[in-house]
């Protein structure tokens, strides 16, 4: 299957004759790159850039492998360009870098900015991911999505709204535990905590995060202020005595006497992949909701089900951003496609369920434009309408209100 | 036509269901990854870095539209990509930088180097065309190619070849007046010095480059230590009184006058597009041979006859570099093609011969192994033939010998 790669650049147009090779290249050409010039707005019609992603790694975090480098990294950036393609009709161009450096890495990034509608990070190791997204957020007017990070904790959120639903509680009143204070340890916690569940602990390598703790980053530090407001120290599973989730993203493991200290109708994410913290039969014998990252148990929280309809949103209104409110937006519609068929083993669809991509795009579309950040449409829906009709929209998405 | 764009990222494997996706994506692309990360090698078999080349390009020097900007550069670079995947199977990513800076463009080529397997730079300013061309070849180890200096210099020096027995001349007898010292100018001079031709003389806007003319930059210094024997000063046609060739590359205007007071059996390269130095139905009443960029005239000298054969070639046999005996190589393979149809009228094939990338492919690759810059080939071939198989090698180019 991976045998010379999983991605091809394909043109969309017939060149056949020197007629239309003179439209399409030299001289032809010409006149667009001049109207381009001109007007630069007609860059989104005339070119693939409203339609292309960079999915843009350093190889340092690459799936459970650690930092196997830019070369070994790729067959995971091409399968993410696939995932692109597949669910949200997106072209989406893997890049993986030869620097691990923060400043050139983000140097990188800015300069290539201009070729594409938006930047997909991935893999990149944490806290300098947290400063890669910052930076770029700050400079860039596309939209820079650190996918580790969103597109964890957007489906996380989705999979935890319908499993407070299955148990009967409110966000309000939720005391979650978040093993892992990695890139989607933080960005879980955060949403979280946006989307107003009631506290959060979490843990990293050296037990639970508490302000005042030594030798904190300055991301865990920020989370510390805001986060764990009983000031729990000592190990995770200290601190799921009682409490009502539990979301595993650390590769650490989980004891049964651990989850069976939780409260009753407990929610455990198993999130570490390929091995999950416990297995979620064990588990089960506790916790009444259980999801895991693998495609071979029930409730599977998975990337796969935010990214493309997040993306598909941010290029289809042209997005300069995609705001915390663009997230949250994207969560919920994840969530309500469940509707009645909740249950225990069914919080979350699955990525295959042709509805979420669209209804992700049509929720964060309109978010983007509650929030500002959708850009003047006109002149874009000409390239939209004509993509769509060559078919080259080949998955779900939505069309622009 | 340009709607939307002219490109696309296809994926080339299916993915209809979790088993497949599975394979494709986590967990099973972590053993290709971690395969990768053991062998660097096999990077060339399992990711289509070995079949990618970059289309890089600042967006300074497009067409003759001169300095419009990455964005506008954008709809020159996706044709560019048609061309690579039409004539040569090849994938090609359109990326126009947001930075005009000598050093930015060389640090963020080489950060994304690991992603292809060889660079095209394209409509970039000279000299500093020359000057990242130059830095980046002597740091990478994948091909480096300024296509508006080499892809214009290799087949100027076909039709050369071949014009020069059309009039019964051989190339060391004949003595060239260049017109323009820009990127193209400059590599058509060194390369027609490297095939042997008698002297040139090379002009720039403020004339005639002879050896220690003031305020020569150092690419025009280097250039007329080893042109313009007769130490010619003045102005561009005053050195044409008596000269076999005349190759226009500036975008200037040439008298009837000038042209008439050229040697017997004149040969005029008329490649300022879109209009050519001189129509040529006048240059005709003179010259022996003529030839322009254009394709409503005969002998059409066009970069597309070079670069996807010799880009097909290198990535073929995993080149470090594109050598100068490849560049002349590729010249004489587009030249042979002519042969007994030789006329006037006929000294280059057309851009749509399907005989001409798998020739110059065939050349080059044979030049390459013959310099020492091929790679072991036994990894590649597996996904060579895979691609094949898979028809994704849709234009001509040579299978490996």
């Amino acid at each position: 299957m991976h045998l010379g790669g999983k991605v091809s650049v394909q043109s969309t147009v017939v060149v056949e004759d020197r007629a239309a090779l003179a439209m399409a290249y030299t001289p032809g050409v010409a006149r667009v790159c001049s109207a381009i010039a001109d007007e630069p707005e007609l860059a989104a019609t005339y070119t693939w850039v409203s339609n292309a992603v960079a999915v843009v790694s350093d190889g340092t975090a690459v799936l459970g492998l650690g930092d196997i480098g830019p070369a070994a990294a790729m067959p995971v950036m091409e399968g993410k360009a696939l995932l692109f393609k597949k669910f949200a009709g997106i072209d989406a161009v893997p890049i993986c870098l030869a620097t691990q450096d923060v400043d050139e890495i983000i140097a990188t990034v800015t300069a290539l900015a201009p070729s594409f509608g938006g930047i997909n990070l991935e893999d990149i190791s944490a806290p300098r991911c947290f400063e890669i997204e910052d930076r770029l957020r700050a400079t860039l007017d596309i939209p820079v999505f650190h996918d580790d990070q969103h597109g964890t904790a957007i489906v996380t959120l989705a999979a935890l709204r319908n499993a407070a639903r299955v148990v009967g509680k409110a966000l309000g009143d939720l005391r979650v535990v978040v093993a892992g204070a990695g890139a989607s340890g933080i960005a879980v916690s955060k949403i979280l905590l946006s989307a107003g569940v009631g506290d959060i602990a979490v843990s990293d390598s050296k037990g639970l995060i508490y302000a005042g703790r030594e030798g904190l980053n300055p991301v865990k530090a920020g989370l510390a202020e805001v986060s764990n407001k009983a000031r729990l120290t000592g190990s995770t599973e200290s601190a799921l005595r009682g409490a009502d989730v539990f979301v595993g993203l650390s590769g650490s493991s989980l004891s049964r006497e651990a989850v069976g200290q939780m409260a009753p109708g407990a929610i455990t994410f198993l999130l570490s992949n390929p091995d999950p913290e416990i297995h979620p039969d064990l588990a089960r014998e506790h916790a009444a909701v259980v999801a895991t990252g693998r495609s071979d148990f029930p409730n599977q929280i998975n990337n796969s089900l935010a990214f493309p309809g997040v993306f598909r949103a941010a290029l289809d209104v042209r997005a300069s951003t995609v705001t915390e409110g663009m997230k949250l937006a994207a969560a919920e519609a994840i969530a309500a496609l469940v509707g009645d068929d909740l249950a225990p083993d069914y919080v979350i669809p699955s990525q295959f369920d042709e509805r979420v991509a669209p209804a992700v795009a049509a929720a964060v579309a309109g978010q983007a434009r509650a929030d500002g950040v959708a850009r003047r449409l006109s002149r874009w829906r000409a390239g939209y309408r004509l993509r769509s009709r060559q078919g080259r929209f080949l998955g779900g998405g939505a069309a622009p209100a």
